[in-house]
């Protein structure tokens, strides 16, 4: 399987007329080589070469990784930027990480002053962005937590619980549940705070008639889940039960035409375009979704400037909002997953609105 | 305040022949403005200027500074690549924040390419590693939370709890000390644990004889605490208690010694040489300490090659251990605070050996 990522980021680089990259985000050292180690302010890098001569660079203090390339060891107090620069090859141009840190970069230029540097993070991160089956199965396994999880907060909540209180009985209920962490700290809004997309829970009560938005996702063996379902406290006041429905038809019509080749503006466009029609657009204030994968957010954008074409194996959300400042909020958020001829939605919760507590 | 802060960075820049750097660390930008944003994937920067014409990159997402310098904003959709670089001085070297991501450098570096880019975070850092007296004050009250939740461990701890239940402990009482958050998550080890430095509490129980190491520390303020005690269930082997003796006296050498002037691998020495002439060297297998601020590990090491000559206002900690593999582990950590004639331990909690649980 590591192969496979590793030839896939090789054919990507040579696309780029590179014969080598440096990549040093540990979440993508994890995806190629299974190995993960979170370095603090240390180096930690695995060179790529298109001649399959792979170099890891490696600190003593770290475990032994199992992989076949050739380790670089170094200790906190050897000169491990002349150890990398010995060991890199200076006469070609060198693909580098997004986010290498500057240090690193500005010693390896020094050293190589003849060197071409380029941003060749694509080649990777366009990678990670088409799961693979074992990736898929993980995605669904942690879909799977947050659907059963979701399931149990409707039963939960009642009339006069916090948003905090719920927010407390989801991190439970993940742990419960065999999640590893939470993927993000979950959002719980009632009425007037869900016009803030972003609304931190608080000591707010619940009260009939509220809208109840829930926004939250867990991590399960590296990879992370994210949905959000929108409920109404004991009874719905019809104009806002109607911006519900509105907002899930924009996120099914979304999904409707999800397929390979579709760009992903188009996606935005056309849930956006449901919303306006209404009279709402000017409402909708973030984009439709975002990559997800071993963080809650990967390079992957899913708006009305995304270029991205939709190939097999890209995972991202769809989620369509609407917010009334001082007055209510209500989004709806699966997660779904490219497949050969349409997409496969996470999370099976209904979206539907209706009243709990 | 601040603006001594930016005049010491600005001197600095003038020692290494700079007229201009970029800082990009978001605790630096806090620690010279009083501004904290966390930008995630986003442009956030400080352009300092020794003309004094500085410039603040911001995006618009951002809540807008309440500083004097020039503001230069955009949005995720501008090219602000490209704003960038026509906002600073193309025809001079740049300094270069060392964390500062690789995809901003290099497209800097494209738009200018006759412009030198140096590695400076050392003026920052310096400036940064001799807390001035407001520092001093917010870096004694971290200090003193952690005291407190120590004794209030000492007093909980008993025989069959679990690591994972006092590292549990530890935080709620952070949290009802005032405290904001955790520096870093409690290390909590129980027999031969110990000998792993950095172990993850688990779910394994005390027992009798065994050895319980805690390295813990919070943030309050944005300021750190770090502090280790080593202590033993009900009864300590002689040999084991021995160990704690040797590596306490090594503790308190350094400790002994320290004052301006003093370079800290001679701290680092003193303490290594007490413990290698017992015969225990090799299994003292880090450095004596690191420097301590806003971050848990700040820029500064106290190792046998640090350089770093002690200066007034300097916080680092100083945190001999021994690591007998399979076995027993003991480690004793002090932050200590470099006056003009000495040093003030921040930590009071009593560091020789005793039984508890």
């Amino acid at each position: 399987m590591y192969e496979d990522r590793i030839r896939r980021v090789l054919e990507a680089l040579e696309q780029m007329g590179l014969e080598q990259m440096i990549v040093s985000d540990p979440d993508s050292i994890w995806y190629l080589t299974g190995y993960y180690v979170h370095p603090f302010e240390r180096l930690f890098a695995l060179y790529l070469r298109r001649d399959g001569k792979h170099k890891f660079f490696l600190n003593k203090l770290f475990p032994v990784p199992q992989v076949d390339f050739e380790q670089i060891w170094f200790s906190d107090t050897d000169d491990y930027y002349a150890i990398m620069a010995d060991n890199v090859d200076g006469t070609k141009p060198m693909g580098i990480d997004k986010d290498w840190a500057a240090r690193f970069l500005l010693s390896l230029q020094n050293s190589h002053p003849g060197m071409k540097c380029v941003e060749s993070s694509d080649c990777v991160d366009n990678a990670r962005a088409c799961k693979d089956e074992v990736e898929q199965n993980l995605m669904r396994a942690s879909s799977a937590i947050n659907d059963r999880v979701m399931l149990k907060v409707e039963a939960y909540i009642k009339e006069g619980m916090t948003e905090k209180q719920i927010s407390e009985f989801i991190q439970a209920e993940y742990t419960a549940e065999g999640s590893d962490s939470l993927a993000f700290a979950p959002i719980v809004s009632f009425g007037a705070h869900a016009a803030d997309p972003h609304h931190d829970p608080d000591g707010t009560t619940l009260k009939a008639g509220d809208c109840i938005v829930i926004d939250m996702g867990c991590r399960k063996d590296r990879y992370c889940s994210d949905m959000t379902r929108t409920y109404f406290c004991k009874s719905a006041d019809p104009k806002y039960a109607a911006i519900h429905d509105l907002v899930r038809e924009a996120n099914e019509k979304a999904e409707a035409i999800l397929k390979p080749g579709v760009k992903l503006c188009e996606l935005d466009k056309i849930a956006r375009d449901h919303i306006a029609a209404a009279g709402y657009g000017e409402y909708f204030t973030h984009r439709l979704g975002h990559f997800i994968g071993q963080t809650e957010h990967e390079r992957g954008d899913v708006s009305g400037v995304s270029q991205i074409v939709a190939k097999p194996g890209m995972v991202f959300s769809v989620e369509p909002g609407v917010y009334l400042p001082g007055e209510f909020g209500v989004r709806i958020e699966d997660l779904v997953l490219v497949t050969e001829d349409g997409c496969e939605r996470l999370n099976k919760v209904d979206k539907h609105w209706k009243t709990i507590g």
